[in-house]
Formats: structure tokens, sequence, C-alpha cells
């Protein structure tokens, strides 16, 4: 039995591949397709009914094709409906078009309601499912990437982990995360843990003036995601299976046993320290072990959903079950996913409407005791394991050996495991009083419950043994409810003035607790429970809360859809703010002008669309403030106390209580203008913004007598942060048939600055080998990389002496600039080495489609960034016994060997490692983000099988990168930083769509 | 408009009561009312449409009543379709009445499938949603006590807990509770985990034929629970409320101050020892204090669940939300619990049909920390705080002042709470292959996740300190995985033969793990999270898991609806079975002869059904074979060791391996005959059963040299129970119209006996107070009392001369029994005392419905049973400084004065208080159950405000129980011992049911 639906699958697929395409065409068809208002339907395509006959309509809306007399033709155009018209015979056929009115209302989710794209004031991005349905992805965020502009999305690479999500720039020094909302609700709920296939929809607010509904949270742009409902109609059964295979991106190369020992020896040399004698001829060592390859392998992931949806007039439902199953390409990572997603709206009575969405999931991530920085610099010259069949591990001369203890053995027997377990849900009543006037109310529930769970058992390898099994247990849980309820009123008054607005009341709270233990000493390695543990190691554990009233209203209006007003105003109150200010509220107002609508304006197809937006607003961001953080928070502790060490209970308080604190305020202007052209076939869109942020949180100075320490830092509402910026995207539709090809553009460009910081002194961050990296300075974008600046290497000990002062400076040396021109090369020489926030984020999107074959090309890239990259401090630093990349081949061996590649010399008495340009790099990259090519069997004859549809698709994610980046991946964390993060995949995988 | 609405419900209302009864008739109508057989029906109502005229049809079929001449007669009898007839002038009309098939084809719950009632070859009970909806309960397992023949239910008292279910006696001496099954999938989520209001239906299967579908588990009975769906048409909104007060039904009278002083004084006389010079003159002291006032209060509960459901011909929904809370009759208890319930079914395609229930549940239980038994031995003497507003405690002499802590106290600053969180899902998908043959493949899903949390101050109360605060936290999960596929066939041949049948597979299987960790010593009581702990305490966590792989099948065959034939065979393996027996198979048949439906069973109405039923079949049960019993287990530890005492790690055999274990069975036969009789207006129902236990898990004699001591028994499948008994219900129509009177019987016989232990020495069990209570032994029932045969009090020093000896007896002491005439009164002289297992179960429900009114009284009662009053023990044994309770006023205080309540005398050393029929009550009881009275408003009048229906329901549960048990309650645990148990609740109720 299957194997004939086998069997005739195949053979459908065949005959359509091969089904001819000429037909007998001896009659000509001309006419001239005009819409409704008489104007041209430039670009229209003709066709042949039947068969791949076509021709599309010029500019002034006229075609001419050859057919035969008694074809039927088809006329199509975007934003039209289609009309199918039989020739009959006829040499003349005047075509007039109507406009898809369905197309036009195309409908955005906006907080607590929709908004027709028309209608729209605000800037608000969307992206369908259609658009990330064929990405080989774990996550919605990761299909987000370059969708949409203003929109950066970073992967962490890791599976199961979410992406790091900004929109329009880092808008705070803190946390400036988009709040997420997942129909309906707002959540802490990681986009990870949605199934990619039950997602419908993810609009993106951008503005104030879209953002402002969400007030105190709004300020970082808001991600709406709306998963599927079921539709009026046949039932559906849809089944959806990927197999990927999965690789990093690019590994750095390095050094194998022979070429590390040469090193070595030449350290050693160098710095006046005895080489080792085992290692006289180092070419005798030969390739030695490659411990990247031993940690790295090809990761495999499976993806399984099966979902049927459907409904009547009264009620709808979807339902749907996915699994999802990642081997990492780190050996020891690994994730599974289940995934359960109902929902249901039902017209209950004529008045009343209930609609349900559950969302269940439960995941394993796997993570194991890796470390991609130890793995790097472990030393090729040592197998994995020793003759005995033990890990082996560095012992001697750790000059010579190191002191990095075997990074396989601790990825094989180490185990970490966090499950988790989430139930987002929520139930929506809503009473009709009127066709106009209705009430909704909703009742959201989140609850999350992880557990953490780890194992580590005593081992004495070299360097340093682990004396003591341990073996550590976390419970943790989440619970947010929420209440929304609102007014929605809708109409129409004479016929021109249109008036939409909402009113109501949220009142959201979050209370979050967990507690944790650890026990030492277990008998067997293989049986660890926590009972058979000997020692008591630790237990901890706390609970927190926080809630939210908040009142908001948002009226728009719209003449004639002529003139569009939106005005909104949140007020949030929150258990967060001190009690100085507790309430805040936040406004946006915007207008559009759509010039198109004009009476004035010409009726020419070149130009169908013309709308004009501005709005300003002001919103705010609590993410950043404590849960208690106005109140001064104390500690109980023990303490020897007097003559006699007497332990005394103790009670301390740790930081001062602060009751001004409250919400970092962003006030926004947007100015936009979207156009479509032919009939449109061409929309453009152009946003630019004006971000400023105040408010924001920064250190407050404390006078050392409070005997308050730096640790114990106090903040102050005293920051400000400016992004400004632009946002381009276009549309096209360059063919339409027989072949239909489309084009998707979009271009950000974004500019960072630190406006002030409340104080002259810059604050230093993001701290690698006890350096700061990076610096946040009034004037200079957040997350400025600060350091040396090099000038060369030192080829002659001339060079050396003619220089300013440096200390340990010899021949082979980096030279570092003399900025101040003191004389002396020390800290006052340093400088701002450059921006790791990209100017530019673009994307480009081709998609082309013949009959049922699909080909979307999808490229994607940063631009103007730099990369600090931490890894080549030590695996470039050939300052101690770590394995170095191959690019210290290249390394300075005398004068003139170099100019870039200093010398070998342990222990770095130049410091040449310093922060420097040294390690900075271009991290602009244009990549081939996505190509995926899928073919849709012709349904007709998938019918005869019971089969409505059937799709196959490859795709590959990360085919090629285009860099002058050195390390793994240009796509590094948000601060510019790449230090041992997990690598990057570029992804092949098989697609399988299929529905009944 | 509320107001509005309100005014107008009030005034249907008195509309309704007062409408006149009487109008005009003068024509006289007379007629034969027939079956499409021809035969007589009896008793079928003729009532004259839109008014309270009517009669009823006598023996022959005939009736006559006087009408109006264009009045409307309708015609009503159950079982059968009634008709409305105009009665058009004429004065004979003739009836034939239709068989309502709806209602012959009852289906009923069975495993893996439903059966028409009249098929049912086994025993199998359903109890419908509509016979407990006004019950006042908070889960579903308080509703079925009394409700179905050969069911034990015995309740907890205490919120949120579950109630104890017995299926025809206790089938083993070890666990015997029955398998629960909610919606398909077997767990061990509690009843009280459901909201009654989402419950349609409880089948119970009873006997073998219709529990060997569940193999291993079956042997003690199955609880089949199915949750509401929707139904197609008109959606239904639906709120039910109700607001219950609580009171313990007794509370046993205690001595006041005065009482006690001078019962203390006696006591220290009769006992040589000084009196308490204080209590001089013990009217003094007055009332006192009443300790058990103090500890319980009224106790209120709230109910409340809004439902909505509806649906189309292809697919249905029903979702409703629950919330409840209870404040218990003891004050540190309360109980909240929210449930959510969602179930939906769709025909998604025309082969293909997709249904889910999804049930969560959150529950929070504050159990506190209170002691019936130590507030019912506080001494009234004492208040509960003292001047300083302190919680007071005995001090001084505890001969006088006794010393149990302040029982309040505890009950107000401990703290003890669980929070739970439960998810139990199914999905099933239906593949129709012919209309005959389907397949079926269900998918459960039982999460649960709760935790325990509690708080201990430190206080320095007298008598004993606690010197250590702590905290104790767990964390606890288990998840339950299910996945059933079968095929289901049925089909009709040549007319007269019906075959159905069903196979499959069914894999189940449970991980479970916690853990716990305790702090001590927190500097502030009112600051005790983990963190705050200066001190650990514990850590303890551990795992386990099961599963069960079982092959089954099905077949029912019937010739003519005549003979009925049902085959059952069930194939488990479990991994708690030992290796040996891992996999067991458990058969079943049975057959019935529809008497009544051979041509020459005479075709009278008296008897219009007769059916007996003939089954036999071997079950098993898993429940007490624990998940490792057939494996060894080691523990390990750290002990002293050698001269030094150097702690070493050790590990040591804590169990000896068991590879024999394996299930109990059961081997059932059951003969029951099924008669309606008067056209169905009486129904009757006679099974009797033969349950024989077998392969019970018995005591393992070990040789002592094994080393293995008696804390770590072994088992064998060995011994041996019989359970006899039969079941009788009944049910009837008394009258139909224009008052509705029916009654429901039940009936239930048991005897129970233990038929062999392998070891001719008996098990002691129960110990209390340092002796055991019960006993079991072969011939004798389970858990039947042992001790010592009281003969009255010693009245003079000769009495107890002329007596066996009897150490430490005086006058005013009790004179046991020499039973053994040893002249000694010792352990040789115990004997059965008692059966703890009621031999009469019985329950009559009354239900008279006229109009919208309906009045329910319900009578429920257990027959032949003892309970041992454990807590007579100490609260009349006066033989401590102890509260007692008012029975020890008629103490013995010389010669004659008693003959029953012997003398007060401290530290008892004749040993009154010794186990013996001293504290054995009869434990029979008759209990008005229920009493509900609801009032629906009618409907004509509720559609014009948009309502449907609309009533309210008075109830009282426990209203009135006649005993002669002295306790708080008859219904004590299932061993018969009543010890400190939580009281049982009368509870009063108001109802609301609204439906929109």
């Amino acid at each position: 039995m299957l194997k004939k639906k086998l069997l005739s699958i195949l053979s459908v697929f065949a005959l359509t591949l091969c089904g001819s395409l000429a037909f007998a065409q001896d009659h000509q068809v001309s006419g001239t397709v005009r819409d409704a208002s008489g104007a041209p339907v430039i670009g229209a395509s003709v066709f042949e009914k039947g068969t791949s006959n076509g021709t599309v309509t010029s500019l002034d809306g006229t075609y001419s094709i050859r057919t035969s007399p008694d074809a039927v033709l088809s006329f199509s155009c975007i934003s039209y409906k289609s009309v199918d018209v039989s020739v009959g015979g006829r040499s003349v056929l005047d075509i007039t078009m109507e406009e898809d009115t369905e197309m036009l209302n195309e409908v955005l989710v906006v907080g607590y309601g929709t908004i027709r794209k028309k209608d729209l004031t605000g800037a608000v991005s969307a992206v369908s499912s259609k658009e990330f349905k064929d990405s080989p992805v774990s996550n919605v965020g990761q299909a987000l990437q370059g969708k949409v502009a203003g929109l950066q999305v970073i992967d962490n690479g890791s599976p199961g982990s979410d992406v790091n999500i900004k929109i329009r720039g880092l808008g705070s020094i803190n946390d400036c995360d988009p709040l997420v909302v997942i129909d309906g609700v707002p959540t802490d709920l990681g986009l990870s843990a949605l199934n990619v296939a039950d997602i419908e929809r993810v609009d993106i607010l951008k503005d104030a003036s879209a953002t402002a509904i969400y007030g105190s949270r709004g300020a970082n742009g808001v991600v709406m995601v709306t998963t599927k409902k079921g539709v009026e109609g046949k039932g559906r059964l849809s089944v959806t299976s990927e197999v990927a295979f999965q690789r990093a991106t690019n590994v750095p190369e390095l050094l194998n046993a022979a070429e590390y020992a040469a090193l070595n020896n030449e350290m050693m040399t160098a710095s006046g320290r005895n080489t080792n004698p085992e290692w006289a001829d180092p070419s005798s060592l030969g390739e030695g072990t490659d411990w990247m390859a031993e940690l790295l392998q090809t990761g495999i992931r499976q993806k399984h959903t099966v979902s049927y949806s459907g409904g009547s007039s009264k009620s709808h439902y979807y339902v749907s079950g996915g699994f999802l199953d990642q081997k990492g390409i780190v050996s020891s990572v690994s994730y599974r996913r289940f995934n359960f997603q109902a929902n249901t709206d039902a017209q209950v009575l004529s008045w009343l409407k209930f609609s349900t969405n559950i969302t269940f999931s439960a995941d394993k991530k796997k993570s194991g005791d890796y470390s991609i920085s130890n793995t790097m610099s472990a030393l090729p010259v040592f197998s994995v394991k020793d003759e005995l069949g033990e890990w082996s591990g560095p012992e001697g001369n750790a000059q010579w050996y190191g002191s990095i203890r075997n990074p396989i053995g601790t990825t094989v027997l180490n185990t970490g495991s966090t499950s988790g377990y989430n139930i987002l849900a929520n139930i929506t009543g809503e009473v009709s009083f009127t066709p106009a006037l209705k009430f909704r109310s909703t009742f959201g529930y989140d609850a999350k419950f992880w557990f953490y769970d780890s194992f580590t058992p005593a081992y004495d390898w070299k360097p340093i043994a682990v004396e003591e099994s341990s073996r550590y247990e976390s419970s943790n849980k989440s619970f947010t409810y929420l209440w929304d309820n609102y007014f929605l009123y809708d109409k129409t008054f004479s016929q021109v003035h249109h008036l939409s607005a909402m009113a109501g009341v949220s009142a959201q709270w979050n209370n979050y607790d967990y507690f944790n233990a650890q026990k030492n000493i277990f008998l067997f390695d293989s049986i660890h429970e926590l009972t058979n543990g000997q020692k008591m190691n630790s237990i901890d554990g706390n609970a927190s809360d926080w809630s939210l009233l908040s009142f908001m209203a948002r009226v728009n209006y719209s003449y004639d859809d002529r003139y569009l007003l939106t005005a909104t105003v949140r007020r949030d109150g929150s258990s967060r703010f001190g009690p100085k200010h507790r309430w805040g509220t936040f406004p946006s107002a915007s207008a559009a002008w759509r010039i198109s609508r004009e009476e004035w304006f010409p009726s020419i197809n070149a130009i169908n669309d013309l709308k004009l937006r501005v709005g300003y607003g002001v919103t705010g961001s609590q993410a950043s403030v404590g849960n208690y953080s106005y109140l001064a928070t104390y500690k109980t502790g023990v303490y020897p106390l007097g003559y006699d060490g007497t332990e005394q209970a103790t009670l301390y308080s740790s930081t001062l209580s602060n009751p001004s604190i409250h919400w970092e305020e962003v006030a926004q202007t947007n100015i936009g203008v979207d156009v479509a052209m032919f009939s449109s076939r061409l929309t453009l869109s152009l946003d630019a913004y004006w971000k400023n942020t105040r408010e924001m949180l920064v250190k407050a100075s404390i006078p050392i007598t409070s005997g308050f320490e730096d640790t114990s830092t106090t903040y102050a509402n005293a920051g400000k942060v400016s992004n400004r910026g632009f946002e381009f995207t276009a549309h096209s539709v360059n063919i339409q048939s027989p072949v239909r090809w489309e084009t998707d553009l979009s271009l950000t460009y974004n500019r960072n600055r630190i406006v002030s910081l409340n104080s002259d002194v810059p604050y230093y961050t993001n701290q690698i080998n006890n350096s700061y990296v990076t610096r946040l300075a009034e004037g200079y974008p957040i997350n400025t990389f600060y350091g040396y600046v090099t000038d060369g290497i030192f080829q002659t000990q001339e060079e050396v002496d003619a220089h300013a002062y440096q200390a340990g400076a010899e021949p082979g040396d980096i030279r570092f600039k003399d900025l101040n021109n003191d004389g002396v090369i020390n800290d006052e020489d340093r400088t701002t080495l450059g921006n790791p926030n990209p100017s530019w984020l673009y994307s480009m999107n081709n998609r082309i489609s013949w009959k049922g074959l699909e080909l979307s090309i999808y490229l994607q890239g940063v631009y103007g960034n730099k990369i600090y990259n931490a890894n080549n401090i030590d695996n470039t630093g050939m300052a101690a016994a770590l394995n170095q990349t191959t690019a210290v081949l290249s390394r300075w061996t005398g004068a003139g060997t170099s100019n870039s590649m200093p010398r070998a010399v342990y222990g770095d008495p130049n410091q040449n490692c310093r922060v420097s340009d040294r390690f900075i790099e271009d991290g602009s990259y244009l990549r081939i983000k996505n190509i995926s090519l899928s073919y849709a069997l012709p349904s007709d004859l998938l019918r005869k099988i019971s089969i409505e549809s059937l799709r196959i698709i490859l795709s590959c994610e990360n085919l090629a990168t285009f860099t002058k980046y050195s390390g793994f991946d240009p796509e590094v964390a948000l601060n510019g930083i790449d230090s041992s993060r997990y690598p990057i995949a570029k992804t092949f995988s098989l697609g399988l769509n299929i529905n009944f």
C-alpha cells in the first residue's frame, strides 16, 4: 500500500518536470488592463490558462499575446483579484481588474488589538510564517535575522538557547532587550521554547507610537508573536519533517605537535629558559592531537511536527505536537524539545466569544562541561588518553606542558543538564454589546519549572585533581499571571470618519522562587543520587516577586482614509519603582497623510500609494530595575567575634535604599514614508528615527565614608544615550509569470552614542585576563574598544631604543604608539579602538518560483563594526604553554621577518598581549544566510491519493560567509568580544511537508 | 441593569410557585397504551398538556381521564419515547409507544472502548454527573459514597485529600486500591485534583470480566472517570457557584477545668501521690479553656466554575475554569485549587478524527501543624496565652500539669504547605479504514510537580523548647507517559451476529525524582528563605522509574441480542516484576443470557427484560510490588572504623534480591441477574461474587543467620485472601407525574477472610501506645482487632482476690477475662475482638421532582463493623495528666458506682488501658448523607432574559448520623482505628447554576 503510494508520488513528480511546454498559438489577442478608477495596470501577467504561454502588460497597461482562439486568458497582478476570460475568438480584450481588498486590508498585530496596515501611523514590521517556513532553524528568533529593518539578531549558537534581539540599536548601557508578547501575553518565556511550525506571524513594534501601549516596557521595542489558528472549512492534517546536518562555519587552524614544540623551544630560548630536551627535534612529534576535532562533530538535528486544524463558522481549532532533537556540534551538547500547542476559539453565544491559546513545552538541554578556549589551548603534544586508557594530562614543567586539564575528559565525564517545563496559556472572553462596542477580558498564565542537575566525578588527572565528586541540583519555578480588561470601539461615521478606540486596564504579577543543594563525595561515580552523597556542601534558596498595574488607552481616527491620527497613553504602576516614582505615564501621538488619496494626486499607476508618517512618544524600560532596588537590603551571616572567636549571627546592610529609582525613558521621533508603485509591484518604506534614552540607570557616587563599597553599587536615573538611524525596505515583484521573481531588500543604519553618564569618569567594562577591553564614555558608542595602538614590530634594538620607553621591549616585540608623546608607553597612551556596533545591517532576499519549484536566495550582512578577537590573546599570544593558531607561523624570527606578528617569548615581557588594536578585527560580513529550494508536487495529481499538498525542501543556512574576520564566525556577542563562544553552525537540511 | 435582571428573575420565581393548578375538565377519554410488540405499558403517565391534570395506566395498560375535548394528551413512560396526541373530541384513544433506543443503548465506558449496557456481561456500575451535580463535595470520590454497590468510600475529612476507595472488600493485606483511569489514562493523579463540575460520569469496573482488560492492575477494580465534552448545537455558557459552611459532625465533650482538677486529685490520691495544693478546691477553677473550640472553627468553602461548550457536526469543545477555596474546620488548614479543563474533538478528515483532553490543576494545601489528640488532651486549667501574651505551657509537676506543648501555639506558628501542579493530557487519533474497522492511537501525558515547604520558628515554651528554627523545602516531580495503539472492529453479520473486538498494545512508563533540603537557625522568624539559614541540616534526593508493556484483546459476540459472550486477555510485562516472572497473562470470559429475548418468554409487561450474567477471570495487582523489589539493594554510609575511629565510606547490603517477586493475583467469579419490570419502571440487579486473592505478598522467612534483620523484610508471593459477597441495586420510578418520585436502593454484603499467610504465626499490626491493636491471621478478616476481654469492674477487694491473678488490680479496676483459665491474666488471654470491615453497606436515594422543584433525600450507612476508639485510650484512660471526655464523670468511685468505667488512678497499675474490648465500639451507622432541594426557574420565562436555565440549590451533606459510636464520627480509617483523625464535616451549602 505504502509502496504503491510512493510510486504514484514519484510518477507525479516525473510527469510534472517533463511536461511539454509548447502549445499551438495561432490567434492574436491584445487589449488594455485598467483598474476600477481607469488607471492602467502595469506589469499584470497575462497567461494562457493551462500553458506556460504568457506576457505582461506594458507601462500603458496594454498587452498582446498569440494564443488559440478558444483559449482562456488569466490576468493577475499583485493587489488585484485575478480574472479569467475566455478569448472566444475575440482579438481585442480590455480588462478591468478589481482591487483585492483582502490584500489592502492586511492586518498587523499591535498591542491589545490589530490595525489594518493602511491605517498604520507608526513603525511596525511584520514577518509572516511564509517567510520562514523553509528556514532550517530551531527557534523563530534565528529566522528573524535580517528580515526586519532595524532589528539586530545575534544567534548564540548553542542548541536551545535564545537569540539576542535588539531593536534600533542599544537603547541603554543596561538591559535593552525588547519586550516579547506571545499571543497577547507579555512573557519572559524565550522564543526558543516555541515550535517554529506553530508560529503564524511575528510583528515588530519599533517606534514609540507603536510601543507606547506597553508603557514602561515598550522603550526597546516589542516582539509580538502570534501562533496559528484554525480556519473555517475542510480540516487539515499537516506533517512537517526536517533532518539537518550542522558543522561549525569556520574553525581556526591550530598548530600541530611539531609546530607547537618548535614554538615552545623558541619561547623558552627567547625568555632565557631551558628548552624541553624531549623536544630537541620538534618535527619528530608529527601532527599530534587535534583537540578541536575531538570536541567538534557533525551535529544532527531533526524536527517533526504534526498538526491538525479546521473549524466551522462558529469555532476553530489548531492543535499541534512537535518534537525537536539536536545533537550539538560540540560533542557534550544536545537538546531535545517537545511542544504542544492548542488554540481554539468559539462563538459560544451570539454575544459571547471565547478563545484559548495553550502552549506547553518540555525541553532538556544537556550542556555538559566543555570549554572552547581550553580545547583550543590544549597542547597537540598530548594524546587524549594515555597508554593505560586513562585521560591524559600535562605533568612536569608547566612552561613546556602547560596546565590545562584534559578538555575532552571533562567534556565526556562531567554532566550538566537543564530540564524545563513551560505552560503559556491564555483565555479570552469577548462580549459584544453592539456591533461597534466590545469588551474583552484576557487571563494569561505563564508557568515555568526548571531543574538543573550536574555531576562531577572525582578524578586525579594531571595537573589538578578533583578530589571530591559532587552532585548539584536546583529547582526553580516562576509564575506570571496576567489579567487584561479592555473595551474596543470601532465605527465609521458619515462614511468618512473612522474611529477606533481601546481603553482598559492590565494587571500582571509574578512570583519566582528557587532552591538548590549540593552534596560531595560519592562512593561510586555511577550512583550519584543526593541520598548517596556523604558530605553536605551547600543549601540555598530564595524568592521574589513583582507586579504591574496599568491603565491604557488608544484612539485611531482617520478621515476618508486620508488623514490618520493615533494617540496612545499608558500609565504604569510598578512594584519595582521607588515609592517616589511608583507611577509613570507614557504618551505617544502619530499622524499619517495618505497623499495619494488626495483628489489632486495624479491617478497614475507609477505611484499608486504614497503615505507620510510622523510620530513621537515617550516610553519606558523597567528591565534594568531590580525587583527591590528601591529598598535597602540586608544580609545575615555568621562571624567569629570576640577574643575567643565565638560565632555570632550577624545582620549587615548590603545596599542603600534608593527610593527614587524608576524606569529608564526613551523619547523617540519617527518619520516614515511608504510608497507603492506600479500597481504595488514595487513597495518602498523609509523610516528615520531619533531615539533618545534618558533617565538611564548609572552608578551613583556614594561617599566612601558611608561604608558602602563598590561592590554594592547604588544607581541613579541620570544617564543618556542616543540612537539615530534610518531603515529602508523594498519589495518588488520583478517578474510575475510564468516565472515569478520577488525581491526583498532591507537596509538599516544606526549610530549609537552615550550622551551622558552623569560623570566624567568613563566606566571600564568587559574584563578579560585582568584588563578591561571596552569603555563606556560620553560621546562614544556603547562598548567602544579602548586600548593601545600598535605600530608594527621593533625589528632591531636601535628601533627599541629610538622609541618612547616601553618596559620589556626587545626586537620582535610590538611597538605601541606614544599617543601623548610623553616618552613613556603607559595607560595614558590608550585610546578608543573601534565600535562593536555595526553601522549598517542589510539583507536581500530573492524568491523565484515556477510551477511547483521555488528557489529562495537570502543574503544578509552587517557593516562597520569591529570585533575584539579575545581567543587570540591566548591563541596567538605566544606567551605561555598554550596551543596557537597557525597565524603565529608567520611570527617575527629576526629583523624583517614580520611587521605584524611579534616574536614568541614566554612570559610576554613586552605585554604584546595587552589590550590593543592587535586583536581588533573588522567584523563586517556578508552571508549567504539561506538558500532554499522547494518543490511542491502538483495538487491535482496529489488529490488522487488524498493528499492536498506535498513539498520537499532542500535548504542551507549560513552557507557561506564573506568576511575578513579570522575567528570562528563574525556573529559574536553584542559587545563585540569573541571569547570561547559556542560555534555558529552551517546547516544543510532536507524537509518534507505534507498536508492532507 | 443588573437590578432589573434580578427583579425579573424574582418575579419569574414568584409566578411559577403560585401558578394556578386547576383547569376545566368536562370530557372523558380512555384507551390502552401498548408497546410496539403489543404488550400493555404499565404505569405510563397520561397528562393533559399544560396542566397538572393526569393519571397513570393500570396493569393492563388502560387509562381513563377527564379532560377538555380539545386538550392535548401527553403520554410518557421510562424507556419509551413520549407521545403527544390531540384529543380532538375523541373519547377512545389507544396509543402505541416506541422504545427509546437511546435509553436502551445507554453506553458504559470500559477500558479501551465503550459497551452498550444491554450488551454487558460483566459487573460495571455507572454514576453520571446528574447523580452528584448537587452534592456539596470537594472531590468526586466523596460523591461516590454509597452510590455504587460494592464500593466502599471513606472520606479523609481533610480538605484537598483523596478519599479511600475499596471495591468488593479488601483484596489484599497490602495495597488494594483500585486503578484510576481518567479519560483513558491510568494515573495516580488523585481524584481530588479534578473539578467535580468537569466530570461527566464515573464507571466502576468490578468483576474480572470487566477489569481483565487492565491485567496486572485490574485486580482491585477500576474507577473510570470521563470528563465532559461539548455537544453539537447552540453553544452553552455555564456558571456554577456554591458557598458552603462546615462544622465537625460531632465533637466529643471534654472535661472542664474544675472537673479535670477533681479528677487529677483523685488520680493522685488513688496512686498514693500528692495532690496539687492549688487544686484543693477544684470547683474554683471553673470552666477553663476549651482547647477543641480554639482549634475548630466553622469552615467555609466556595466553589466556582465557568465553562463553555458547544460544537458543530464535525468538532466539539468543552472548556472550563474552576476555583475552589476552603477554610478548614481545623483553623490551620486551608485548601485552594484552580482547575482548567479543555476537551476537544474534531473530525479533521473523512477518515481521521482527533480528540484531546487537557486537565490542568494547581492547588495549595496548607496543613499547618495541628494535632487533634494533643488538643483533646490539653488541660483546660491552662489559658491559651499567659498574662504576658505569650503562648502558655505546662510547667512544674507533670503528674498534675501534663507535658503537652500548647497545641494552639504550634497550630498558629508552624507552617507547612504543599503546592501542586498537575497536567493530565491525552491526544487520540482515530483512523477509520472501513465503517467497521478503526485504529486508535492515544498518547497520554501525566506530569506532576509538587513542592513542600515548612517552617518552624524557635520557641521556648514549656515544657520543651524548640531551640532551632528550621526551614524545609522539597521539590518532587513525576512524569508518566502512555502510548496506546489498538484496533477496534464492530460489525453485525446476517442481522443477528454482532461481533465487536479490540486488540492492541499499550506502553506506559514513569519517572519520578525528588530532592529536599533543610536549614536551621534563622535570625528572624519572619525572614526564613533558605539563604538566610545558618546551619545545614539535611540534603536528600533520589529517583526511580517503572514501565509496563501490555498486549490486550477483547471480543464481544452476541447472537440476536440474546446470547452474549465476552472474552478478554491481557499480557503485561512490568519492570517491577522479577526476571523470573516478568510477564503475566490475565484472561477472563463471561457470558450473558437475555432470557426475555427468547421467543418462549411471555410478552408480559411485568418483566420486560431479564438477563443472567456469569463471568470468571484472573487479574493481577502490582501496586504492592516496589519498583526494584526484585533486586538486592545497597546503601552507602560513613562509619567510624578502626582504633582511632577514622570515618570510612561504606557500602552495605540492605535487602536481599528477590527474583521471583511478581503481581498478586485475584481469581473472581461473578454471577449476576438484571431484571427490568413494569416497562422498566423498576429495575433490579443482583450480583454475587467469589473473589479469591492468591500469590499475595507476605513476609518470607529469612534465616537469621543471613544477617538480614526484620527491618529489611523480604516478601514472597504466597498469601491468600477471600472476599465473598453480593450486591443488590434497585431503581424504581414510584410516581411519574405530575410529581415524579424515583428511588434508588443499594445493598452490599461482603465477607473478608485471610485464607493463608504462608505461616502459622499471625502478623500483629497497627501499633498504638506500644501495643498492637489488630492482627492478620489465617481464618480471620483482615485487620481483626485482637486483645483482652473485659468483664466489668472489680467492685471489692474480694472480687479481685477471687479472680485470676491480674497484676496491679484493685477495686475499681477492670476485670479481664481469664480466657485460657490458667489463673493468670496475661497475653495468652487475648482473643479476637471484632472486625473493622463492615458486612453491609447500604444506601437509599429518593428523588422527588415537581415542576422546577427537585428534592433529593439520600441515606447511606454501613453495618456490622467495629471501631477501635484509640482517642479514648488517652481521653478516657484516667491514667495521666491528659484531659478526658465527660464519659469519665461516670467513673467508678466506690463499690457499685460503675461496672464499665474504671477508677481514676495515675499510672494505670492495672493496665485498664490495655488493648481490650473496652475501646471497641459498634461502628454501624445510618447517615442522612445528603438532602438537596433545588429549584429551576421556568425556562420559557428565563429565555426572555437570554438565560437558558437557572437553578438554585440548597444542600446539606452529612446532615445527621445515627450511630452508637461515641467518637467524632463513625467514618474512620479502613483499619477501623479512630486516632487523631481530621474531623468529618457536616456541610450546608447554597448553590447557583446558570446556563446561557
